[in-house]
């Protein structure tokens, strides 16, 4: 058995606990993400904090790995930071975990490495402790990453569905669909021309604003991930038992994404997003949040899409642009599978 | 499409964060798990904490995923427990996140459900965030488990590798390679007929009684899960840059297990363990350390297998009953794969 050739693939000796993982960890991990809670290299990590302490975790299994806009790392690392964000704070640390396929490209495993390390600065967040786990060949497939992270919640912040009220607006930062649509015309069998790129991005710079800026009246925060914004929507409305309206001509969406889901077949309200998130505040700020969310790159689309209101609970009614309404249902099965 | 019929196979709709993955969570996760945290229904979970906390994430991946003496839900809880517990912190949370193969059998995920709550119960955690992906048949294997565990450090806990002192004593809990041995009992192509079970188990109630009672004397502790006795040895002689002589006589080992090394032509050093773990602890307190441990039901074979020295800096020298010496060195490539 030739164990000293790891240049080239990773193999199972990389998953076993002995050399092989530790020169994995110690050359190409510890490397990159050097910092003194890791450099303790013991089973964990200590870290100091205080207060209220927002947690998320999410596994990252999409495919392709590599897409037009982005990869599995940088989406692992926006997609937790993202989350803690939502629950009104401030992105500290990340665990990481990898688990990957016998025979993966070391080189991607380098490229993968150096986009988490890259993206976590641009959060302003640690990777703090890991793990790494490698399967046989044709039991995983290629990557896939765990991430766990660790906010602060922030000290003006009242996220909570129990605090949303009849009467606010439902504010969206940018395009919709975007992220589905990029990974769509990349994947197998699927392959379309299009400049449509993923909008993957960190939103926890954003959200700190307007919590600086606005306090308890941020009621809610939500990034409409996988089952897109109308899943979403439901969900919320179901949780604060109130109704939500929104209005199809306020929808943002890029021309070329739109006609691609209709070339698909697809509703748009289904799409997955990245960097896509819903503020519902309180209706007497909501033209200033719009405009605080502007000055942000990934904030320059942002409009008010709808507001909440106590007839039809639990249910979202969309108000189209030529006046007709219609539900909008969660989603059942799948639309694309591995989107996240 | 047939997406009703949930009862008896997981699908990609499951993963979709639509309504089939919110009724998976409604219906199954969050009535296993009921705790305020979890209940929020939000992207992530808040808890309140202070001081210095541990962190530390692991992926499970073992295969087969129904074993003697446990199964990989049981390990995902215990093993990310045991990890938080020797950075000498009492676990308090968990995140959970599923990556399941499509085709997976429901009551088999309901089983390993249960026993995750069992086993958090067991260990005085809560599960308080979690995370369900699918991904298509062929693309992983049945079920991998992702756990995060938080823990608030002990207010008498100085575990650091910078801590261990010449003349310090290495304890061991229990009987070693059971888990390997017994894993490797049922792995396919493998198979031999044998009562071992693995010693999975929680050893976070230990270690907070070791710190309890002997506070800033106990200076490390370890769990040599992958990679055995063996490598986790070498890994702490290399961190604290000082030598490790450990006594075969002293090694204990289940004779059954014993017997399957022998005939598998395996060396127990390097055999994977789950309910194991080494104390370094100030060599005028290490017979009261092993009286301590012995008073558990998983510490009934505690012993000191071992001291700290001068001689031979990042080197392990093993003693043989017979008299002679060798070095142990750490294992290179993999022993037996996906192991935990």
């Amino acid at each position: 058995m030739n164990q000293t050739n790891t240049s080239e693939t990773i193999n199972m000796g990389h998953g076993s606990g002995g050399e092989l993982t530790r020169k994995l960890i110690d050359q190409l991990i510890f490397k990159a993400f050097d910092n003194p809670y890791l450099n303790d290299k013991h089973d964990g990590s200590i870290v100091n904090v205080k207060g209220k302490i927002a947690i998320s975790t999410d596994s990252f299994v999409i495919s392709p790995i590599f897409f037009k806009g982005g990869n599995i790392g940088e989406l692992a690392v926006n997609g937790t930071v993202n989350d803690v964000a939502m629950c009104g704070a401030i992105p500290k640390f990340l665990s990481l975990a990898f688990i990957i396929e016998e025979g993966f490209n070391y080189n991607e495993l380098v490229d993968i490495i150096e986009s988490i390390k890259n993206t976590a600065k641009r959060c302003g967040v640690l990777i703090i402790t890991g793990d790494t786990k490698v399967v046989e060949k044709g039991k995983g497939d290629k990557i896939f990453i765990n991430t766990t992270g660790f906010g602060e919640v922030h000290p003006n912040a009242a996220i909570n569905s129990r605090n949303i009220k009849v009467g606010d607006k439902i504010i969206v930062n940018n395009n919709i669909a975007q992220h589905g649509i990029a990974i769509m015309s990349q994947r197998e069998g699927l392959q379309f021309e299009s400049d449509i790129v993923s909008d993957t991005t960190n939103l926890n710079l954003i959200t700190q604003d307007l919590l600086d800026t606005f306090g308890t009246k941020i009621h809610f925060f939500r990034d409409p991930t996988r089952g897109g914004l109308g899943s979403v929507l439901h969900e919320i409305a179901t949780d604060c038992s109130l109704g939500i309206d929104i209005f199809e001509k306020n929808l943002p969406i890029d021309k070329q994404v739109a006609a691609a889901c209709e070339m698909l077949g697809l509703d748009p309200l289904y799409v997955a997003n990245e960097g896509v998130f819903l503020t519902i505040a309180d209706q007497h700020i909501a033209n200033d949040v719009v405009s605080s969310i502007n000055k942000f790159d990934n904030g320059k689309n942002a409009t008010i899409l709808g507001e909440i209101t106590e007839m039809h609970p639990n249910k979202v009614v969309l108000h189209s642009s030529v006046g007709g309404k219609r539900i909008v249902s969660p989603l059942v099965g799948e639309q694309l599978p591995r989107i996240c």
